[in-house]
């Protein structure tokens, strides 16, 4: 067992002064991400370059200290709270745009470039990096990465896997290894890309990133069709993904969300028992026409009260930023100062999406507890928000025990994900034998061959033993 | 070492008399595959159900039995050719399409059903599973998936791997496990599912398949345009893709095909150094042509000297048939009655194909060798033919010390691929260590967690060792 002392000394070897700490308020401050979770550390440590977290993870392996690679913190299912303690890897400084290459259409990057300043030089060029996530403005290429983030956009332009054509990634020990490339399109070998994107900084931490950049669609329409019945809303997503219409987003916000919004922004929605935001985009204003067209008439069909359309970029964005920030306004929906909240993120076959709404609404109702629903219902991401105070042991056992019972319904009844796009991280580790059953034990081999001691971000996904769900966790392997 | 008594009688206990063949005819058909590569295995069965798959490898695991699945044969790296002799499992009775469920827009199949007879399937139901490798007539879904076969539609569509949600896969041992599900979107634990897709038969048989069905677009527009210079044509492919137009399918044809085409076809294509097939779809008639008309344009701006376009569905049909048996025509590069030919199937990062083919050409030259150009060249797929005797020791040698010249050029000069779309296989086995360094030793350690014996389609990718490029291959491990 080290101790702190040592750990600082070393970090402090490898990166300077300047980039480690082990000051309370700083570890306090790393111990928690948007989760409801909290673990300290025992120091943390800003890396400028692969060879101080190759260094770093060299020693790390020798003397099993837990390594946690960290983006922005915005990770909501605990990928980023250090529940064994060990050294919190803040890859902040490690946010270079190294290259924009439009010829091959891919911009190389180190993971802690944020993802809303990658996609304003990209859009200075008139290209975008698609996937979108809530947390955009915040988030971390890197972390991105790392959780297999998606949002808004991916309905049309598909997750982040989808656009990560190579890794370089240092792995426990300190070897540096590279996967994919510039190409777009490969068999060659195991896919090793793809296994990295999503393994929430349990196998290595990467330290370049080749994204495949879009070019950015030139015209866009945003058709917001207000419907009586949720039912109605439901129904329309189904038949506008039957009729082969691709939105660029297909949101839904119900009368809760509806209401949390109106009461917190000066922006009015109208009122119903559903909104649809429907965004059409593309390179010809005729063909984004026609689809918003085609769209508005389906929306009709299934009976919508009332459709608001605009062409307008400034209104789109404004407008789609409400959806945005809607995550963030959850808390409002009980009295309290709470300043957290509980967002489920399953997804369920698109086909079950009416079915299913319907039975998680019941499910609350039954439980007495008000729930948001809202999500990216063109591909079955369904977000439930309920309201928890972690600070009161019983609201937080009955939370998990209702979201264990959501899960159970998504899972075993609709053969549903447990997460669509957040992941899994420690907060539905003790799920995850719920949807992966015993090949879990597979995820676990794969794990050991990357890294055999299991430094890398322990506790996420199960990977490495089923950790309960705490709200405050008492690391114990190293000092703090 | 068993003798081929016992493993024929072991087969016929699982599955039947009829299912088996030790029979010597029977046995050579079952060496090779589409590459030029003859290999004889012991014996080959025919299982219909996953149960037999899973007897099976149990027994295969505990004997060190060879076992190459086996679906149409169509593989051009002799991803079917038993090396190590062994047992052929000829998956072709598990060819149920099990389910299409429109409401989840997904069908589920067993691994031996021919992708053209899916197509029709879905066709008569508005969809498509749109990939359209070559071998679309004969090759099997399940090869797709163990190949992440792509082809003509991967540009738009996107590969296999892009339409892949779930497998049940039965492992070494006898062990039979599921990865993924039916939702389109998931972000929960180690992603399997994409780990298994192009892992040429060397972790698992497929025994059950999910696919996201895509709905067929009802309108199509395809633009020939006529180069007099293949630099012309290349240029225009990277201005259509600069451009945010999305074609889906956007074929290069030079010279040497053209000629090709128009001594064995009745059909003539109009003579130039390169012919572009772009083909736009959608599912608005106004798109397609807009989309269309902005094809022209690029195409007439960068010198098309004529510009043939039909939106009729028959004639796309003929003139696409026309591009797709392209490769089996390859063999009347050379006067001489040669069965088989040899296809390169390169990817480079987009921006450099302009160069990458200028340099790939004159090597060719250099060698004084006639080489076909064609290819998915929208994505940088690259296909280079050449005729090889294989009969002739000094032919096969050469052919393949131009094929590593080429391979040279790709990996190092241009960060491309040695497989876009074929596989590695057993022939581009010698090749892995260019493109993959010692990165091979994480997708070996990944193999040995899935197949601790190395019995599962041992050679391929150069999982257990790197294997000499022969052309008839004498397996030694057990009785042929």
């Amino acid at each position: 067992m080290l101790s702190r002392e040592e750990i600082y000394r070393f970090l402090i070897d490898v990166v300077g002064e300047d980039d480690v700490s082990i000051d309370v308020a700083d570890l306090f401050a790393y111990s928690m991400d948007a989760s409801m979770r909290i673990s300290m550390p025992a120091a943390v440590a800003r890396p400028e370059s692969r060879e101080e977290v190759a260094e770093i993870l060299k020693w790390a392996d020798e003397k099993r200290v837990p390594i946690v690679p960290r983006g922005a913190g915005t990770s909501l299912s605990g990928q980023a709270v250090p529940v064994k303690g060990g050294v919190v890897l803040d890859m902040c400084k490690m946010d270079r745009i190294k290259e924009i290459d439009l010829e091959d259409r891919v911009a190389v990057v180190e993971p802690g470039v944020i993802y809303d300043e990658l996609n304003r030089e990209l859009g200075k060029l008139g290209y975008v990096f698609p996937p979108d996530p809530g947390s955009a403005i915040a988030c971390t290429v890197g972390g991105m990465i790392a959780n297999n983030a998606s949002g808004i956009r991916a309905l049309k332009y598909g997750a982040t896997v989808d656009h990560v054509l190579g890794l370089e990634v240092v792995l426990p020990g300190g070897k540096i290894i590279r996967t994919g490339g510039r190409v777009w399109k490969s068999s060659s070998g195991l896919n090793l890309t793809k296994l990295f994107v999503g393994s929430e900084g349990a196998l290595g931490v990467f330290t370049e990133i080749i994204l495949k950049i879009t070019p950015k669609p030139r015209y866009c329409g945003l058709t917001i069709p207000v419907f009586q019945k949720l039912e109605q809303a439901l129904e329309a997503t189904v038949e506008i993904m039957r009729r082969g219409i691709l939105p660029s987003a297909m949101e839904l916000i119900d009368d809760i969300c509806i209401m949390i919004i109106n009461s917190v922004l000066e922006e009015k929605l109208p009122i119903g028992e559903a909104l649809l935001f429907i965004e059409n985009d593309g390179y010809s204003e005729r063909t984004v026409k026609e689809e918003s067209r085609m769209v508005k008439e389906i929306c009709e069909e299934k009976g919508a009260r009332k459709i608001i359309y605009t062409t307008d970029t400034d209104r789109i964005e404004e407008l789609m930023r409400l959806r945005h920030t809607l995550a963030n306004m959850l808390s409002k929906l009980r009295g309290e100062n709470i300043p957290l909240n509980n967002i489920q993120d399953f997804a369920v076959p698109i086909g079950s999406i009416p079915e299913a709404v319907r039975e998680l609404k019941a499910m609350a109702q039954s439980h007495g507890r008000l729930m948001a629903i809202f999500g990216h219902i063109g591909d079955g991401n369904i977000h439930l928000g309920t309201a928890i105070n972690p600070w009161k042991e019983e609201d937080r056992k009955a939370g998990a025990e209702f979201a264990r019972r959501l899960a159970e319904i998504v899972v075993k009844k609709y053969g549903g994900t447990l997460s669509a796009e957040h992941g899994l991280g420690v907060t539905k580790a003790s799920l995850v034998e719920l949807e992966h059953g015993d090949t879990i034990e597979y995820m676990r081999a794969i794990k050991k061959v990357f890294d055999p001691h299991g430094i890398m971000n322990p506790g996420v996904m199960g990977l490495l033993e089923v950790p309960r769900d705490e709200f405050v966790y008492m690391p114990t392997r190293v000092a703090v």
